[in-house]
């Protein structure tokens, strides 16, 4: 028997558990080509939030009913695709549930001799390629200049910010707990962080982190945060737009300053990007990321819900900005 | 004696004649390496309108009682540097005034046998680099892609509007008057344009007009016009913000929808820039625009105003959109 998260009605704000529902199914079998997965690892990431919605935007919006999707890392239970034999260890969008039949070609194998099989939903997968494309490749952080990362505890923004460290940058981050920060500042080494919740004056604080200005703003999260960013960004300063979490939860769409006159007079560029644009490039991401993780020069950190059924809680926590670090779900028990 | 334009008052929303100041002042004269130089044209244009603020922005702010800036051409009156013999055409910044006195390697000679020389502040000049590298540089746009322009019938919209018709573009102008609106469709070739004064649905217009959605847009004026224009543009689009004409004379900072998340959605760039990040490629700018205009594949279209004592006037009609193409005054008389 299979179990599956399927999207039950459509948010208005933030999720609530009765958007998702729990079903049962019978147990997929795979055709010629096609490979059975298990789930081991499920991720729960921001863009479902805007998937669940049916505003246009970067994907489909689900349908009513519709299996939750979600990357995941899982054991080959069966196979009918030569590459994938039984017991090999795979990364693929797997959906909430148990079980999956995927097609071969959408699958990745994980060496499980090099890292924890979870990194391949972390560091050494999207989160990692993210913050890798999104910083390097959008803003092009040169040493000595001041980097500032909002969501900067989250699967994405804590390897930006870490990220920005290895180029020499000085690096402040943006979250949203004391924990978080002191995470940032002690553990990973920032310069400086802050507790949006905590915090009335953003602008301030920033001004006081950053005394030369911004150079680099690599944007998880929107609104006011963005806002009092942008008036203090230096001539050609570069905004990599990664997500706008502070957005999705939104009924109306909300109104801000306008930024262009500022753009103009920074000469800065502000520009959206979706890892997937990099698909041809994701071998060298994975390169980059996984020598500075040998060298020990990036850490992570991993929040795990346990059972397929508390995925809909961990996305919400993950929502509310409750998760320090990747947020997982565990679906299936697994011992290295 | 020389006569001069002066600030006398920081505007508060549009300026008005009372915000400038004649005053006479003594003939100036050159000292080693400097040049006297006869103001013939003035070019009046909007970023004069952001250094009357007290602002911060791309420029410093001008004090009050302080010379308005602006280019010129003007023939030399008596010169100490040989490079500029007496009788020479110049271009250069000399400021609203009849006489300027100015450093040699501040000047730029005009080959007056090439070109009307008042081209030197047009198409040949600033807002002719300004359309050639804020399209072609920010933007790359590509044949058959659709570029919406906004400013279009000004002194940079409408040479841009023609730099994407040579490159093969489907083109949209928005302008504000149906003067303009014929100007660009009947003369420039246009594939539309509207008239923003008097549509009220400036998204249904736009998205008549370019059925396949918005690849390029070229942003001259801000608020409204963009937010529309945001709301239609495709996967990767490129936006090139050269200015924001419809914020310079608001007292209070607008706000508008928040664009960051639509950026995100369509993987899209906003960019700002100034013409002088581009000075060490000027002569490429020139020799490219020099070359469409001797081919006959760029027009130009001026709005002249008759003396000094007249500039004030020109700049705060061209402020409210009241001229069609590039807006001068003609300071002293000139035969070609």
């Amino acid at each position: 028997m299979n179990r599956q998260v399927k999207l039950a009605a459509r948010p208005s704000g933030f999720p609530r558990a009765s958007d998702f529902q729990l079903v049962r199914s019978p147990m997929p079998w795979p055709a010629r080509g096609q490979v059975l997965v298990q789930t081991i690892y499920l991720s729960v990431d921001p863009y479902m939030r805007v998937r669940m919605s049916d505003a246009e935007s970067y994907a489909r919006p689900l349908a009513m009913g519709e299996l939750m999707p979600g990357g995941a890392v899982g054991r080959v239970l069966e196979s009918a695709d030569p590459k994938y034999p039984i017991g090999c260890i795979v990364q693929g969008m797997l959906g909430w549930q148990d079980y999956a039949v995927v097609n071969g070609g959408e699958l990745r194998a994980i060496d499980e001799s090099l890292a924890p099989i979870q990194t391949a939903l972390g560091v050494l997968g999207m989160p990692g390629l993210t913050a890798y494309f999104g910083l390097l490749d959008v803003c092009h952080p040169k040493a000595g200049q001041t980097v500032v990362v909002s969501g900067a505890a989250g699967a994405v923004g804590m390897l930006v910010c870490q990220l920005a460290r290895i180029m020499g940058c000085r690096v402040v981050g943006v979250a949203g707990s004391d924990s978080k920060v002191a995470f940032l500042v002690n553990e990973l080494g920032l310069d400086g962080a802050f507790n949006y919740r905590t915090t009335s004056d953003y602008f301030g604080e920033l001004k006081r982190l950053c005394p030369a200005g911004i150079d680099v703003y690599f944007d998880n999260v929107g609104g006011a945060i963005s806002d009092a960013v942008l008036r203090l960004i230096n001539v050609k300063a570069r905004i990599s737009i990664c997500g706008q979490i502070s957005q999705y939860n939104l009924d109306e769409p909300e109104l801000g300053p306008r930024w262009f006159g500022q753009l103009v007079a920074k000469r800065a560029k502000a520009q959206g990007f979706l890892v997937s644009d990099y698909a041809e490039r994701f071998s060298e991401g994975l390169q980059g990321m996984g020598q500075w993780l040998r060298q020990g020069k990036l850490k992570y950190r991993e929040d795990v819900a346990q059972g397929l059924e508390k995925a809909p809680q961990a996305f919400i926590r993950m929502l509310h900005g409750m998760n320090i670090g990747k947020q997982l779900v565990q679906v299936s028990e697994w011992t290295a």
